[in-house]
Formats: C-alpha cells, structure tokens, sequence
C-alpha cells in the first residue's frame, strides 16, 4: 500500500500486528485514553461496531487490531466531525488494508439517525469531547480545542446518539474524566443504557483516578459491576506490568 | 459510670481514647463498613450531625472519639428502628458520658419528618441496609436481616429523608455497595444532593471493591472528585498503613 503522507503528519507504527496511524501532532494526537478505550470495549463475532467522534480512527484501528484474529468477521464503523480527521483516518484505513472491515464518515454525531439505522449497533464506542465548555460562541476554533472541550457536542448529545444506534442488549463503551461521572451515570440511564461497568485509571496507586472507563447495556436491569483500579505507573517512568503487557513494551 | 449489660452482650473497646461500646454478636456487630464512615464523614465546629439507621450507636460515638478534640460543640442525633438496638445505642452513650453530646432515638427513618425539623443538620451519615429485598411480607425477621435487607427500609426512602434533613449545602455521607452505584448516584441527585466524592475500599489492590464511601453536597453543582483507592490489606492478614493507622493497631 503506498502511503500518502502530507506536510506535518508522521506514521506511528502501534505496536501490535504491524498496524500504524497516521497523525498531525499539531492537530491532535491519541492518547493513553483510546488505548485503554480499545482494549476495554469487548466484541463478538458477527457484531457490528460503531465509533463516535473517531477523531484519526484510533479506536476501531487498534480495535481490528486486538480483535481481528478472533472475530475476523467484525466491522467498524466510525463517525467524525473534522473534515481533515476523516480524511486522515481513511487514509489510515488504507494503509492498513481495512477498507473492507472499517468505514470512516464525514458527520455530525448529534445527527446519527441521518447515517445509521436505529439499533443497528451491537457495540457503540467513544471518546468523547470532555471539558465542559460555557464560553459561547467563538468564530475560530482549533482542532484540538473541537476534539477535547464539548463545542459541538454535548455529553448528552453523544449518549442519545448511543442509545439510538444500539441494538436492545447493546453494548456501550465510554472513556471519560471521573468529575463528570455523576452526570454520565444518569444522563445514561435516562436514554436507557444502564450503567454496567466502572474501571477507574489511576497514575499511582495512591492518586486520584484521572480517566474513568464505563460500559453499559442498552435497556439492561441495575447492579453494576466496579473493576480494580488500573493504575498506569508503579514508580516515575515505569509502568506496572498490567499497561506494559497493554503497550506491548 | 456502672455497667448495665445484659446476658449475650459484650463490651467492645473503639481503640480510641477509651471509647466502648455496647454489642450482642447474635444481634449485629459494627464491621469495617462503619468504621470507615466514621473517619470519611467530616464535622465542622458548632454543626448538627444526624446518623440515620444508627444500629448500636456505633457511626456517632466513634465521630464523637475521632472529632470531640477539635470539635467539642458537635451535637449527633441518631434515630434507629430496632427498639433493642436504641436501648442498647443509649447505654453505650451512658457508658462513654456522652449524654449531652449524643441522642438517640427509637423511629423510623421514613418519617424523619415527625422527628426532626427540615433542614436542622449541616450533616447526615448513615450506612443503611445493602441488599434489595424482593421477598415480600414476612411474619417474622431476625435482626440481623433488618439491618442488612432493605426490609423495612428502602434506599429512596434513606436518601429522601437525608435530603429532608438536610440544611442547604449541608453535607452527606453513606457507605453502600458498589453494584448499586448507578442508583445511589440519580437517587441522591433526584433528591438534590449531588454526588461530589466517592472512595471505593478493596480488599487488595487487585480486587473489585466491596464497599464505596460517598460523599455529597445538598443543592451541589456539578462536578465530583473519586478519591485514591482504600486497599485494605497489603497481604492475607497484614493491613496497609492507612488502615492500620484508622484501627490504631
């Protein structure tokens, strides 16, 4: 596969299978979050996967690649507002041979019904905006300002457009920061998609947790399940033998 | 002060300034759950605290041993439903000379309203009964099950009565199950207290937490704080330092 490769952007080769991504550090480049993202959502064979606010591709990218030599039979598909977002990660789709497991679009979350059939979803995954944004209207914005603060989107937003994609039993994976968890839990359970998991991720073991991984079950009954903490480092630069094995390092 | 104690009961020294209590292990004894709740609820001098389904006393009067130094104006009221327990709850009071500090009363938590004055109390604890109980009408329960299923009190019921208690911005904290988090968190908020700090307690740091502390704020904003984990103990039978240093041993 030649890669088309513009001014800015690198090729960053994701540890696993040979799999690679192609991002713009100056626009914005994934973290430790779809990492952890994409190793917490669950797929079966058979299921169709949709990714919100997919940014480069990295969650069904590194998805395909954890999943695929189980489940070969998956397909992703994901949805982006950023127009240069979505043509990166198509590229991406390429340069890894996805095309016919992956399908990148141009799109507005809040409007998914315009792309996709309601429960048509037995997985919904994102990583959403986070930051709270109450500054009113701005002419400009940057891409990183649209991926990390809720311009666009809303939390509430991105939870309706879960529900409707899911299929009843569907499964929804969110990452996501711990202060907003209150409003996460009941903003879930108001469109039906009952909290059923929490793992908190935790730099040391002594810290306050700094992501909060979730899943729900579209219209599942309550009682939740909490994980052990997932806790990134056992000292300064070393990380616990847990997010090395994750890292493959 | 002379010791009333009754055949099957034994006296429980706190570990903590000479504080005991009184407890019938065929009845309920105080586990690591209260404990707990004790050190995480904070009083502030001059405030009013109200101990919700209180058993024998044990959430006020180790308050009154951890904050009475600094806070020798707190004055804790505690209502409780089993007639044995209150009259068990007000000699642990006698025994510790706490007359004038700590009141308990025999009622039910569902009609705080014929007790207590709406939002007489900046704080309000209570480590309430954990199981749901599907069971319907039973002629006969043990005291044990009433303190542990929701027989005769529901978690609605706890938190719209802690919330009625309540004065505006004061202070709220409950020790449940985690499994029942997602309810917990839109009951307090349909209550109007929002959820602003949880701590999960687990056995190792391995493991699914057993017990969470949650704190929350009558009339809050949004936005909370999830805490470093409480890891119980280092190895089979070896506290960690912290919980060490709560049970003074």
């Amino acid at each position: 596969m030649e890669l088309k490769i513009n001014e800015g952007e690198r090729v960053d080769d994701l540890q696993i299978r040979g799999y690679r991504i192609i991002q713009d550090p100056k626009r914005f480049c994934f973290g430790v979050d779809a990492v952890m993202l994409a190793h917490y959502a669950k797929v079966k064979p058979h299921e169709r996967c949709l990714d919100l606010c997919t940014g480069t591709g990295i969650v069904p990218i590194l998805m395909h690649a954890i999943n695929s030599e189980d489940t070969s039979d998956v397909k992703y598909d994901a949805i982006e507002l950023q127009e240069e977002s979505v043509e990166m990660a198509k590229r991406s789709v390429e340069l890894n041979d996805l095309t016919l497991d992956v399908h990148v679009i141009l799109g507005d979350v809040k409007e998914a019904a315009n792309y996709y059939d309601a429960a048509s979803f037995q997985v919904v995954t994102v990583n959403p905006p986070y930051i709270e944004d109450n500054k009113g209207i701005k002419t400009e914005y940057e891409p990183k300002m649209i991926a990390r603060h809720e311009i666009f989107l809303k939390l509430k937003d991105v939870i309706s457009s879960a529900s409707y994609c899911l299929a009843d039993k569907g499964r929804f994976y969110m990452i996501h920061k711990p202060q907003r968890l209150a409003e996460i839990i009941c903003l879930m359970r108001e469109y039906k998609i009952e909290p059923k998991s929490l793992r908190f991720i935790h730099p040391y073991v002594d810290k306050e947790p700094v992501l909060v991984l979730i899943g729900g079950l579209k219209g599942g009954g309550q009682q939740m399940r909490v994980d052990a903490p997932l806790i990134l480092y056992k000292e300064q630069g070393v990380y616990t033998d847990e997010v090395s094995k994750i890292y493959r390092i």
